[in-house]
């Protein structure tokens, strides 16, 4: 990670861009245009790209390099999250092109060339080019061809091209290494950059601080205090506009695979050497690497689809109900499974995880849950109300960290009653956090790989569900949940069996 | 610890002093008026004392047991904590009565043991007395000998005769001894209930809890993880008018000798295997008795006495100013020490424990710090702001608890700056908290001595300071420092020879 512009007396000064491009593919899309174009706004206003950047769109539209300036501008103007300049709009302008043509067209590459040419050229953009890739895996092999056809994935004299895909990485261990495949036969692993932007949000890399910047913690992080781990994330949304894809791929392939599988492996893998890419990957894989699904999988895995109910004092359909879902549907809105982890620090501690749509709340979090105190010099009577102790790392919405444990309860007698220790990361900086894509595109755009998941990663994924998933299609269709809910009774039942129940969130 | 009264199905249910009345010596003095009288009304209000408790006031004012019933009425509406209620304050002037008379009158003992008698017929305390002490140490022997002489001291039928001593429990080994002997002539070891106030907090309770009924916080509660603990009570204010009793005595013997080795003994105690008195006290001894001073006490103390200094935007006067204080006192009021304790939990950790007059603020807390962590997988400049984790226990004011530990910087960049997780037990119960003298007089008269010190604590108390007491009275006068600051500049160079510093609170 050399980076020229970097003071190397004071790390912690803002790393800025070099000189550099980035074509976007799928510009017209939703992720473009609510995340990616307001983040390289918000990067260009914070002065972190270089001001000579160059953004080129790829599209079927018909637009002049003018109309897709308008677009972006009227993008920023919606979803940036830093204040809008026009001095800094019309600095970002100046490198915005728009390239239209066909996935498949030769001739568009042949212009969009001369193009990402005309930018090292007039911005200097020195021939670093990076490919962001926000369009259907099922194109992938088509832009790879042809950006390999047409040499624009080659890089010379030192410059580089990057490539950036994002999730899904296919929908199985096999998908995943074709699909691979396809990428890697055009660019170098070391310049493909998978975007799972959950590792860009700031309590995920918190995450990375909380467990190994402090004494406190780690000493009681392991099998010897921990009962068992919750990893939640639950929408409260249904499956809206994105039936098309969802419907066949279902929770476990679209956020257990990528968002809860890192959750995981962040939550518990050994203390890396350093935060360098290889170092956090090593630990990251070798926890994947050590998960074992339970036997049984009919008893240690929920299944679910919601069916209609009251969410937020309205009546929500059910996801057979939808519009595009087909009425016979098995595709799953809720998800559960057990992970044990064959480590010394973990063994005999399951972990849980969980996801779902239509759920009670909106929330992200992980919930490490102690074991009892061995012993207690009170009367049973005096710990009546007393839980066990748990860490809370809230991942969204109000991100930081609680802690529950027992303290006195005023009065006369000594009766202990579980309280919460909260730390709101929002209350506690002045600093704003960034936008989990700004951190993921100016580290791409560094070439500072830590956050952005290795091929082998998304293999061991995917070799930790699709057990699950085969098992699911074979003999266990999902269970229903009535909209609001916290999904189906299989869920509580699969931790009732070990004498534990989810934490209400 | 058998009490009629309670429901032995839960032992919740608030426990209820049976028949009994309390006879108070000192009772026109300060401690009686604002906490003593105050305490016994709101006992009354909350229902935890019987209706036909006797308060018998003993004195030497001409009163008549109306007059002192109209006293303490005043001193209700002065101090109680719960709403004045006209109909429990006339069952409580029901129990009232007064004995005019001199501490070595024999007559007047006489008079009382008639008062005891009728109380005993009229309203039914059944011979169930309680001496309160609330005279100087210099007094005891007197009243000792007369409630001897009297017979008031002796029980029968299995009634019995309790006293109550406050602090000081002498000066010194020695006397503390003597003083002992003196109430021990007249009352068995287990009817004599020393107050130290600072036992009924609380705060100070929930230590116990904070400690014994969590699993988060023990295992690192060991010279394996902890750095050092501190233990600060800072008062702002002066000697103000207590310069008849405090000169001679100082800081050390008023505060450090009770208040602050008792707050040292529960932090550092093993785990009793209950509260009963009996386990809470071997272990509260074993650790004070596992205490030795450094070697070198010119260092490891620290001795100091306030001069005129600016507080809260008034300039206050110094100790040598303050009316009744000699112009040469050598008295301190300000006392630092270190602690080290000879056990396996606690080797190599140093307690240090500072009390004092006219400093910064009016705080008293307990700080955990623990060692900084054994590795930092980041970068030196990330973590340039990180501070050692701690968990402060406050005991007043805002009780609760803080804990700070590291968390990453909002930012494109790994950088791990302190943050704190506060617990603040005032909103976190809706029940209200007890003064500290209604838990103790309500346990006194249950007869439940947990929160009771021992005389074995009080001379091991003693044998703690009497080194560094007669050390300083020999060869180390009090270093003057301001009002309104943290102490004298040895006080900071103590800690800074071994590379650490006092907390900010």
């Amino acid at each position: 990670m050399n980076n020229p512009l970097r003071d190397p007396r004071d790390r912690r000064l803002p790393l800025i861009a070099g000189p550099s491009s980035m074509v976007m593919f799928g510009v017209t899309g939703d992720l473009a245009k609510k995340k990616l174009l307001p983040a390289i706004y918000d990067l260009t206003n914070r002065s972190l790209l270089p001001p000579s950047f160059g953004l080129v769109g790829f599209g079927r539209r018909d637009w002049s390099h003018e109309d897709f300036a308008d677009y972006v501008e009227e993008a920023v103007k919606e979803g940036a999250r830093t204040g809008f300049r026009q001095s800094v709009m019309d600095q970002l302008r100046g490198g915005l092109r728009f390239v239209t043509g066909e996935f498949d067209e030769t001739a568009a590459y042949e212009r969009l060339t001369d193009v990402v040419k005309e930018l090292d050229e007039t911005r200097g953009t020195g021939g670093n080019h990076a490919f962001y890739l926000s369009i259907p895996p099922k194109a992938f092999p088509q832009v790879c061809e042809q950006l390999a056809n047409s040499g624009l994935n080659a890089s010379e004299n030192g410059s580089w091209r990057r490539v950036v895909i994002e999730k899904p990485f296919g929908h199985n261990l096999e998908s995943a290494r074709e699909l691979n495949d396809v990428v890697e036969k055009v660019f170098d692993e070391e310049d493909v950059f998978r975007i799972d932007h959950y590792l860009g949000k700031e309590t995920v890399q918190n995450l990375l601080a909380f467990r190994f910047a402090n004494q406190m913690f780690e000493p009681v992080w392991n099998a010897n205090y921990v009962d068992h781990v919750q990893i939640t994330m639950a929408e409260d949304i249904g499956i809206g506009s994105r039936a098309g894809y969802y419907d066949g791929i279902g929770t476990a392939r679209d956020v257990i695979q990528n968002h809860l599988l890192q959750l995981f492996a962040l939550t518990a893998m050994e203390e890396p050497i350093s935060f360098e890419a290889a170092d956090l990957r090593a630990e990251k894989e070798k926890v994947l690497a050590a998960v074992e699904l339970p036997g049984d999988l009919a008893t240690s895995t929920a299944r679910g689809q919601y069916v209609g109910g009251w969410q937020g004092g309205q009546w929500v359909k059910g996801y057979l109900e939808e519009e595009g879902i087909p009425e016979d549907s098995e595709t799953e809105t809720f998800a559960a499974m057990q992970l044990n982890v064959n480590t010394r620090r973990w063994a005999g501690v399951p972990f849980y995880l969980r996801a779902g749509k239509r759920l009670g709340r909106r929330v992200t979090e992980i919930a490490v849950v102690f074991k009892s105190a061995p012993f207690l010099p009170f009367n049973d009577t005096d710990t009546k109300d007393l839980g066990q102790n748990s860490i809370v790392i809230r991942i969204q919405p109000d991100e930081g960290v609680t802690m529950r444990f027992g303290s006195k309860v005023p009065g006369s007698q000594m009766e202990v009653r579980d309280v919460s220790m909260d730390f709101v990361y929002g209350s506690s900086f002045t600093e704003e956090s960034p936008e989990a894509y700004e951190r993921l595109i100016l580290d791409m755009l560094l070439g500072d790989p830590p956050l952005f998941p290795r091929q082998r990663e998304v293999e061991l994924s995917w070799a930790i569900l699709d057990p699950v998933t085969e098992f699911w299609a074979e003999s266990m269709p999902p269970s229903p949940y009535r909209a609001g809910t916290w999904g189906p009774q299989t869920a509580h039942d699969m931790l009732a069996r070990d004498g534990r129940h989810w934490r209400r969130p």
